[in-house]
C-alpha cells in the first residue's frame, strides 16, 4: 500500500507495509482522513504516536472494510465505516480495533464521514464523559471555528446548553454565531478579553486547545464548580494559579487525550457517541463542518492552511 | 441556649438565641462535637461561613432529635444521631437539613459519633464521588494522622485500595502503617521526599490539605490518570505547574470543600455513608480515631492541640 512518509519534515506519499489485522480488528479500505492539529505537531516531531501505535500520520478515516480479524463480532466485510485512529489514517489501508470503528450516518457520504471522528469523539469525551456537561451550563470553545469548536457549538445546542467562543478573526466568530454560539469575541495576540459581561456567573467549562497563555484567563473565566478542560498547548506550558480560589469556587483543571487512551475507553467513547450523536447526523440536526477537500497528495498545502488559522471547520482528505 | 462565641480571637461560652427549625430541618440537643481545621481557620477570620450557614463554629455534631420540622419524613424527635453541619455545632442546640443526619452506628456511643461526619464524609465524597477511586489504586494523605488521614486510611484497606501518608513525626507514621497504610513518610519542612521509590508508576489520588508548598511535588508524584484533590491551604495558595506534563499524563487537578456544597449534594453524600459506611461501623470493620475528649469550655486548649500538630485523630469536645 501507499502511505505518507515524513523525510527532514516533509510528507511523501511512498510505499509502506500493509499493517496486520489480526482478533478484534478490522482492516479499512481508507476512502478519506482529515486533518489535526495533532498530525502537524507529530510531523514536528512534538507529539510521537503512543505506544504501539502506527508512525503513520491521521487520526481518523472513513472507508470500506476490507478484513476483519477471527473475533471481530459487530463489523462486517464490504461496510462502510468511519474510524477514530491512534494512527495511521494518512494511508490506502488502515487497522484498527472494530470497536473503534462505526457505520457512516446515513446523512452524509464516505468522504464526508472522514471528518467526524476526531473532533466529535474529542467534544462528547470531555464534555460529556470528563466534564459532565448538563442541561443549561455555558461552554466556552476557544478557536470555535475549529473542527472541534464547530462539532462542539453544534452538540451544545443540541443538548440545551450554551457555547461561546473565541476565534482569531470577525468572520470565524460570526460563523459560530450563525450555528449556535451565543457570543464570539476576537481574541488578541496571546490573550482574551473576559467573558465576565456575557457570563457574569462565569463558564462552566472551558474546552481549550491554548495552555499557558490563557491559563490565568480561562480560570478568571470559570464559574464555580467549573471544569477547565486543556486539550491542547498551542499557548504553551506554563501555568501559575491561585490555589485558594480553585479550592473556594471547587474547580477543576483537567488534561486530556484522547489518543493515548486505552482501546476499551475509547471504544466506550465511540459507543456513546453511535448512541447519542448519530441519530442527530441521521435526523440532519448535526454535521461535520469541512472547509475544505483536498487529494492525499496536497497534504502538505493542507497542513500550512491549518498551521495559517486559515480554515473554518474540517480540512478532509481524500485518498482513494 | 448556650454556644461558642469568639471575641477577640478568643472563645467564649455564652447565651446565644436558639435556631429556628423549619420545613423538612430538625433541631438536635448536641452532645457532643468534634474539632476541624477549618474551625481554627474561621476563628482567625479567614473562614467566613457560607451564605446562610449558622456563625458559630462546628462543622458535626452527634446529639439526640428535640424537634423536627413540618416536611420532615425520616428522622423521628428522641432519636440518637450525628450531622453533617454548615456550622453552629459548639452550641447546646443546632438546626440542620434532615438529609445531613444519620441514626447513630451500633457500634459506637453518642459521644463517639461527634468524631465521625466531617471526616467520613470529607473522605468518601473526595475520594469515591469527586475523584472515583478504583480497586487497587494507591492514595496519598498528607496529614495521614489527622482525622482525614486516619479515616482515609481505613476506607482505603476496606475498599481494596492501598494508602500512603505523610505526617510530622515518626509515631505518626507508626500509627497509620498499624492502622493500615502502606509506608509512611515524616515529612520535612514544606516538603516531602518523593514516593517513587514505593510507587514507581506514580499516586492515583493524592488526597491534599497542604495546598502551594506540595504543589509542584504532588503533581510530580501523581500517576497518569491520577487526581491530585486539594481540600486545604496549610501551604499557600501559589501554584505553578507545567500544563503538558497535565495533558499527555490526562491528570485533574480538583479544588472541593464541602461545606459550601448544596444541601442536596451534602445529602447525597449522607446518603452514600449510610449506605457503604455505616455497614463497615456496626461490623466494627472501622471507626473514627479519637485523640481526645474534652469539655466544651476547653475549646481553647482543644484548638491549640491542633494547631501544634499534637493530635493523632480527632479531638471530641462534649457538651451536655
Amino acid at each position: 500500500m501507499k502511505a505518507i512518509q515524513i523525510n527532514e519534515g516533509k510528507m511523501f506519499w511512498e510505499e509502506a507495509s500493509l499493517p496486520p489485522c489480526e482478533g478484534s480488528e478490522v482492516l479499512i479500505k481508507i476512502k478519506a482522513t482529515a486533518v489535526n492539529r495533532a498530525d502537524l505537531a507529530q510531523k514536528a516531531g512534538l507529539y510521537p504516536p503512543p505506544p504501539g501505535a502506527s508512525q503513520i500520520l491521521g487520526l481518523e478515516c472513513s472507508g470500506i472494510i476490507e478484513k476483519v480479524g477471527s473475533k471481530v463480532k459487530n463489523r462486517k466485510i464490504g461496510e462502510e465505516v468511519t474510524a477514530l485512529l491512534s494512527g495511521g489514517g494518512y494511508a490506502e489501508y488502515v487497522c484498527c480495533p472494530e470497536n473503534h470503528v462505526l457505520p457512516i450516518p446515513k446523512s452524509l457520504t464516505l468522504l464526508e464521514s472522514a471528518a467526524i471522528p476526531e473532533v466529535f469523539a474529542t467534544c462528547w469525551f470531555n464534555l460529556f464523559m470528563e466534564g459532565n456537561l448538563k442541561i443549561g451550563e455555558k461552554v466556552l470553545f476557544h478557536a470555535g471555528a475549529s473542527g472541534i469548536g464547530t462539532a462542539g457549538i453544534q452538540l451544545c445546542k443540541e443538548f440545551g446548553c450554551y457555547s461561546y467562543v473565541t476565534a482569531g478573526t470577525e468572520e470565524k466568530v460570526n460563523f459560530c454565531v450563525k450555528l449556535g454560539s451565543e457570543k464570539g469575541i476576537v481574541r488578541s495576540e496571546n490573550r482574551y478579553e473576559s467573558f465576565k459581561n456575557y457570563c457574569p456567573d462565569g463558564l462552566n467549562i472551558i474546552l481549550d486547545p491554548v495552555g499557558g497563555n490563557y491559563f490565568e484567563e480561562n480560570l478568571n473565566n470559570l464559574a464555580i464548580d467549573g471544569r477547565l478542560i486543556i486539550i491542547g498547548i498551542l499557548g504553551g506550558t506554563e501555568g501559575k494559579l491561585n490555589i485558594g480560589h480553585l479550592l473556594m469556587k471547587r474547580q477543576k483543571i483537567i488534561g486530556s487525550t484522547i489518543r493515548s487512551r486505552s482501546i476499551k475507553v475509547k471504544g466506550q467513547v465511540m459507543e456513546q457517541l453511535f448512541d447519542k450523536i448519530w441519530p442527530l447526523f441521521n435526523a440532519r440536526k448535526i454535521k461535520p463542518i469541512i472547509y475544505k477537500t483536498m487529494n492525499i497528495n496536497e497534504a502538505e498545502k493542507a497542513h500550512q492552511i491549518m498551521s495559517e488559522n486559515n480554515n473554518i471547520g474540517k480540512i478532509v482528505l481524500e485518498i482513494s
